[in-house]
């Protein structure tokens, strides 16, 4: 069972702009993590386009949260965030081989655990991630100058 | 989010067992859900090795259930047949490259969440996946000559 990588850094780059709290540019964010701005630059404009992030041009511009920390529920993230919504072949339609397909019960039990992955999740929002000492951890070692 | 199919294929190959309720070769589960035999191979003696599955050489021998199908909690099997237990990269701590490993929240949150998952899965015995009419349609569609 695993997340994509696009899901991983989504939740990062969210974590550091709730942390950060003000613009930031993409090497920032890429540098913190130690990780290649190539691969961020789709994560950016993906959570742009959902509007949890903000993307502004020139001079005081930058990458910004796009709402209150508060408001982004991190089983919502994670939902748009994962490519593939098929857990197993059954899932996707189009290329579903299986024989009992229709009549098999796993499909349900699946879908279930799948839902109780993501409603734990909607439990924690991006605010309950970064607040108290925890948070304060994280930005001394994500943002070392502020 | 995705398992494995290797997961996909141990949970097939216990529905078969359960739903042919007695001896079964490799090759007639393997044409059963049109897959390669060689991949069930190691799904077999995965399940074999765990107790899930009993397999008898010669005459009367074959492929069968090595435990009662109530017994088998699918979100146990699935635990074990997941390869990877790491759903992002910090769950690797021989691979964690993330700097705020250690304080960082979001850990916390998807342990719990994959925790939801399983816990909603081990609701459902293999016995509650074959049962009924909805049984009795796989057994027609995996079984035709039974």
């Amino acid at each position: 069972m695993r997340l994509s990588l696009f899901t991983d850094y989504s939740l990062r780059v969210l974590m550091f702009a709730a942390l950060k709290g003000g613009p930031f540019s993409l090497s920032e964010v890429a540098e913190s993590y130690d990780v290649s701005r190539h691969h961020l630059v789709k994560v950016v404009n993906f959570l742009a386009k959902l509007g949890y992030l903000e993307t502004r041009r020139g001079r005081g511009g930058g990458i910004a949260l796009g709402m209150p920390p508060e408001d982004i529920r991190i089983g919502m993230v994670v939902r748009r965030t994962e490519d593939s919504p098929f857990i197993v072949e059954c899932f996707d339609k189009q290329h579903n081989t299986c024989p009992i397909n229709g009549s098999c019960r796993l499909k349900g039990a699946l879908s279930q655990a799948v839902n109780a992955f993501y409603e734990s999740l909607d439990r924690h929002t991006l605010h309950d991630l970064v607040v108290g000492p925890a948070g304060l951890t994280m930005k001394k070692k994500l943002l070392p100058q502020q």
